[in-house]
């Protein structure tokens, strides 16, 4: 494949080709084009241009370009379609990206663009949808899938499984049901092609099949399908239901989703940004933790002030305090990341104490051989051997008690059903700051005795 | 789906069950498991008893549980196999997962292991594989897939297919090569059935396909599968051969790891490793981020040390340098975080120029925000007014230096084709500190005067 690469040189040729209304050669240049790489390309433009372009395109390519543009610029582009137009494309999506599209449009044309909707069983799949949270097994799920009931026999089977066939794009699993729609097993196309055609589905379905509960959370699912290699699962409701599936590719976009926001608070950043959007936005996602390690700092000073008559004597305790606090937060941002990860891959087993046991010995080991390297040099550097020990033993305080804070903070949050994720960076950080400088102070006056 | 649960309880029972050799109660027991469980289980035994739990498998089923397992205890278990009862596992496997297995058998034995596979084009196939580089789409693709001619017609094609098929866990797309193996296109399914048997495929192939080059980077193929919402993607090599197809799965994988590495390294974690790994491999990950942080720390204090003089009349200056520090490092972070993503996700536009200008423009905005706050607080605190503004412009042009260093540092590496990712965490925080406090200190002595 060649790869398709936007550059400013497309984009520029794009607009002189929709300023010039040239119609024809646009149309002809998108149909080169995947819907994918349409959608960047409309992402590009401003909102006039994209609703040009999409207004080109077939109308099965307008819905696909539709799913896969960023969210501003749908909307922008939504807003100058007519509730009819927006039925159309609604008609050529799947049931899950309709639900998705509905769920952002204005209040007041749902239902005008719901009742346009000409197949009248996909609109009624849609508003079925647009009741599940987002954040849920419910909201990920589409309708389209192939069942049969258990019930039928091989030839009913497979009469009605070519005519459902048509709606779904990848079929995957055929999932077999009882008369109460409930979720029975699934049944392996092998086994029916070779079974005498009036033989019961009951007898040679095959009763295992993974599913996940509607109210599943979408990590949940990812976590399931990834670890058992499944490119579907059924979704069934409280009382075993079969009513959606997931496939994979909705679940790519979660697994995505879900590591970028983990990075993003690792980084200080509270909300879903990218580099592109506004001023505004990023000072928004970034300037609440700044505040958060401003207070910090002042945190810092006031403990500092506390420990002022020390400075005549010993000012160079005073340089060494962003070593302290720097080496605080490192050492507590590894220990909580590491247990985050842990935690999101379901791979930590044992108990918090246990955890706490090992992170100090870590720290410990950590600390001793960070300690020496500092003794070393700041007494090569000031001469001055208890000065040294003094700083050099808080170091190592400070890392076992960050290291404990750092593993501590995550694995409470987890118990309490609150994402660890947001314990690393600047929380961890701000907090191990104030914890390292204090107990830097503290232990100092202890060993040189003011 | 009753949710597997891996408790202590379990493991426990399943080790109870093991030192009584009771084989037919395990074997029964572990039948009700997925493999993927089973391998959960196997990795919290010791060696030894993995090994009998593994013995007493069927022959399928340990060969998926094999490739499930973590890498040490695989190793542990397959050092206990004979070479021919580990080619009998290869047997069971597809060919990408095999040649995994293969790339981590110790080199005397590799040979023998290979020679002891029945089915010597299975055989051949992973010797193919172990060519290629782990960190390429060679190195993630299997050989097995559905090829056909296309000067076959589709008469020959169908009974091809049907015993290509045979060896491929999920078919996904059917390849379209020619005489020389080069990749043309794929065919519908749909159009097969419905063609007359002796039409020639060449008539009725679809020309367009997605494909990927044999070295292309494992982050390239899963961007590209997942933008496209692909399944699978066929490979070729340098002159257009078909040689191999990824899944989905196997991607699925790679977005994981990419993810969890760039938060590693966000962290300070220099190198692959979990919660539950030696405090040995824990240091070698952890300590080397923390030595440069040390030297981070002394590079502060001798900067301090510079200005030693200040102490005297200013001494509030040196209360604030960890508050200077942690802005510099969390703006860094922040900025260089945006970034690193922006670029993981291909959607970073415009030259570098563009974003510094933004960043500054950002910072600068933050700055003033937080300068005003502390202005405010330090004036309060300590009433002296020309030390209060001396801070706060300080804080605004440290966290402008902040930012572009975070901004542009990424940028840099990537235009040097070095992983960006490593530019964030203690790289960004260490360097910010030591421009912050050297920054903060100059500009407080030309506005204090001394």
């Amino acid at each position: 494949m060649t790869p398709f690469k936007l550059t400013d040189e497309l984009i520029g040729r794009i607009q002189l080709l929709i300023e010039n209304r040239e119609s024809g050669n646009l149309r002809s240049m998108m149909k080169e084009f995947h819907y994918a790489d349409v959608a960047e390309i409309a992402n590009e433009l401003n909102e006039d241009e994209a609703t040009y372009l999409i207004k080109l395109l077939d109308s099965e390519k307008t819905s696909d370009v539709l799913t896969e543009m960023d969210e501003d610029m749908r909307e922008a582009v939504l807003a100058n379609l007519s509730p009819k137009e927006i039925a159309e494309e609604l008609e050529a999506l799947d049931t899950d990206d309709a639900a998705d599209i509905v769920g952002e449009l204005p209040n007041d044309i749902v239902q005008e663009v719901i009742s346009e909707i000409e197949d009248r069983e996909h609109a009624k799949y849609i508003v079925d949808l647009l009741r599940y949270d987002e954040d849920s097994a419910g909201g990920l799920m589409a309708k389209e899938l192939v069942k049969v009931n258990e019930n039928w026999n091989v030839l009913k089977c497979v009469k009605e499984m070519r005519a459902q066939a048509e709606n779904v794009t990848r079929v995957h699993s055929i999932y077999v049901v009882d008369d109460d729609d409930k979720l029975k097993g699934r049944l392996s196309l092998k086994d029916l092609l070779t079974t005498s055609t009036t033989t019961p589905i009951k007898e040679v379905y095959i009763p295992k099949v993974d599913y996940v509960n509607v109210n599943e959370k979408p990590e949940e699912v990812a976590k399931i399908m990834s670890k058992y290699d499944l490119e579907a699962i059924p979704v069934v409701d409280e009382i075993g239901r079969l009513v959606g599936r997931i496939t994979i590719d909705d679940i790519v976009d979660v697994i995505r989703e879900e590591a970028d926001k983990d990075y993003q608070l690792a980084a200080g950043i509270s909300q879903d940004v990218e580099a592109d959007d506004s001023i505004w936005e990023l000072t928004r996602a970034r300037l609440p933790w700044l505040i958060l390690g401003l207070f910090g700092g002042l945190g810092a000073a006031a403990i500092m002030g506390g420990f002022e008559e020390m400075i005549s004597k010993h000012a160079i305790l005073f340089f060494f305090t962003p070593l302290i606090a720097a080496m605080a937060g490192n050492v507590g941002v590894q220990s909580s990341a590491i247990i985050v990860q842990g935690l999101a891959n379901d791979d930590l087993k044992g108990s918090i104490g246990n955890r706490l046991w090992k992170e100090m010995l870590l720290a410990l080991l950590n600390g001793v051989i960070l300690a020496i390297l500092l003794l070393f040099f700041t007494w090569i550097w000031k001469g001055k051997l208890d000065t040294a020990v003094a700083i050099s033993l808080s170091l190592v305080v400070v890392i076992v008690v960050a290291g404990l804070i750092g593993t501590f903070i995550p694995l409470f949050l987890d118990k309490r059903n609150i994402d660890p994720a947001i314990a690393t960076g600047p929380f961890i950080t701000t907090s191990n700051d104030i914890f390292g400088i204090l107990i830097y102070f503290w232990i100092a006056k202890l060993i040189l005795g003011i």
